[in-house]
């Protein structure tokens, strides 16, 4: 596959739907990490997170004939919102399998995007049944929030950007949870980047990941129990092979370093992002060592937290 | 006095201290208001507010012979900080008369700046009396948060920056506290903007300014008890004369109001702001008819708050 070609020709594909978001730096925080960091601000893309970007583009992707019939997915988190953007904006049906437990603000988020909600019980099984039954029902596609190569490649776009942007970047970091991100940015990396090397920040409570890469087959979470809600799922057979091929290391922080270093960002930044979010920059802060002096990119990859509900 | 041309000569003075803000936009706040917002983002400025332009003015007008001697000012907010770290910038003591109640979160702000805590009793002739004290003891120059010229001028560059990119705004809006930022604006927005109004907002329960544009003459507040904490204070001669000249109207809003405007620029923007830099989006709110698509520019003050203790 000619990753370099699809992700410029999706990136073209996706750029009326999505913002070129801005890249911030902050002297104070350079010198707490002890290296040159160039955020990369997904927080401020549409709908609040990159997963805009894959979103649109598996979307896109999708024959005239499939469209009509809509599109569904399973997710409580920023997917269900970014399928429901993503949908609306081209005058698609977007249905949205959420569990019964899923909050109200979050259930709001993809009504006012226009979502249509279908209710399922609350295990993952669940949920894939419920939109079985959508996808027998309405003929519609299937969007998987993360192993999906659309999906992937869309994700990769924003690291892609950055590259342009900023071509001395020596290393990237992403946060790790179903591994679109990961997978995309090592691919936008390996062709965008100037031996760019691609690490990814993952909860030690939620640390799937780095036992993949160690076992070299995809691990699960027996009981994810992290503030990082977008983190606690697991890679899939589409992005682990990328992960596995492209990635140079995943570093685990802990809760307590997870919250440190988004209180960092909120308060010295000036700007909202949400858990999952700070999970990098608490993994250069954890390892100073390694990236001291370092030119470093980090995906600021979503803000999308309850501001009323805080964990400081 | 030729304000244009000092607007212009003080701004080259400062801009080797200063970061030209970004200004940003929001389809969704837009939606909301009715007209079209360019939000100056001073939250973004080094020490996180305006202040630092009319901190690092006052203290460049200075004589070497006065430089030596250092600065000194009172305030619990953000002049401490701005007047601190601005004397630091070019190796100047900077003694800052702090009220003993101050929060101790203040405090290690201002000592992280490098400023010189000096600790007075809680009362506004408490502090003054502290300052007038190290004044005497070091001859050191006083400078006030707000009623000073070159202040004045210093916090006018903003409006200036913002009416330099974006030359079609009809109204800027600004809170109004001490009247220092709101008689800067007026200022810019006389002599660089395309007839340009420029408006305040201002807490209902400390509408000294309002008062004041009414009775003719300097009003104060008995009580003030507002979440606006920079907005509490009244007033001065010097910036008085150029508010009443200039300015287009003063808005009150209610503690409610502001707390809904400063939740909405945090969650739909994803950046943080101070409760007193809430209160011009809640002014525009509130009379939404009168500014119906209009363009309008809003100084984003700051964003000094304690993410520990939000309103909501």
């Amino acid at each position: 596959m000619d990753y370099r070609h699809k992700l410029e020709e999706d990136h073209l594909r996706i750029q009326p739907y999505i913002h070129n978001t801005p890249v911030v730096t902050s002297r104070l925080l350079d010198e707490i990490a002890g290296c040159k960091i160039f955020f990369k601000c997904e927080n401020f893309q549409k709908m609040g997170a990159f997963k805009m970007r894959g979103a649109n583009n598996a979307i896109l992707h999708l024959s005239k004939e499939q469209l009509k019939k809509g599109v569904v997915t399973h997710s409580s988190g920023n997917m269900a919102q970014a399928v429901s953007l993503a949908a609306k904006s081209i005058g698609v049906p977007a249905y949205i399998v959420m569990p019964e437990n899923a909050p109200i603000v979050k259930k709001n988020a993809v009504k006012d995007y226009g979502g249509i909600i279908s209710i399922s019980g609350n295990k993952i099984a669940d949920r894939q049944q419920e939109a079985d039954r959508i996808i027998e029902e309405k003929g519609c596609a299937f969007i998987h929030p993360s192993n999906d190569l659309d999906v992937i490649i869309g994700q990769g776009t924003a690291a892609k950007e950055l590259l342009l942007d900023h071509a001395d970047i020596e290393i990237i970091f992403t946060p790790v949870g179903g591994g679109g991100l990961l997978a995309g940015t090592a691919l936008a990396a390996t062709h965008f980047g100037d031996n760019c090397k691609v690490y990814a920040g993952e909860p030690l409570n939620a640390d799937d990941a780095y036992r993949s890469l160690i076992s070299g087959k995809i691990e699960f979470n027996d009981k994810p129990d992290t503030i990082a809600d977008g983190l606690r799922t697991h890679l899939g057979d589409i992005n682990f092979p990328i992960i596995q091929k492209h990635v140079e290391g995943i570093i685990r922080v802990e809760e307590e370093e997870i919250i440190n270093a988004m209180r960092l960002i909120w308060e010295r930044m000036k700007i909202i992002i949400e858990p999952s979010c700070a999970v990098p920059f608490a993994a250069v802060i954890k390892e100073k060592e390694k990236f001291r002096n370092k030119t470093v990119g980090i995906i600021l990859s979503g803000g999308n937290v309850d501001v009323a509900n805080l964990p400081f």
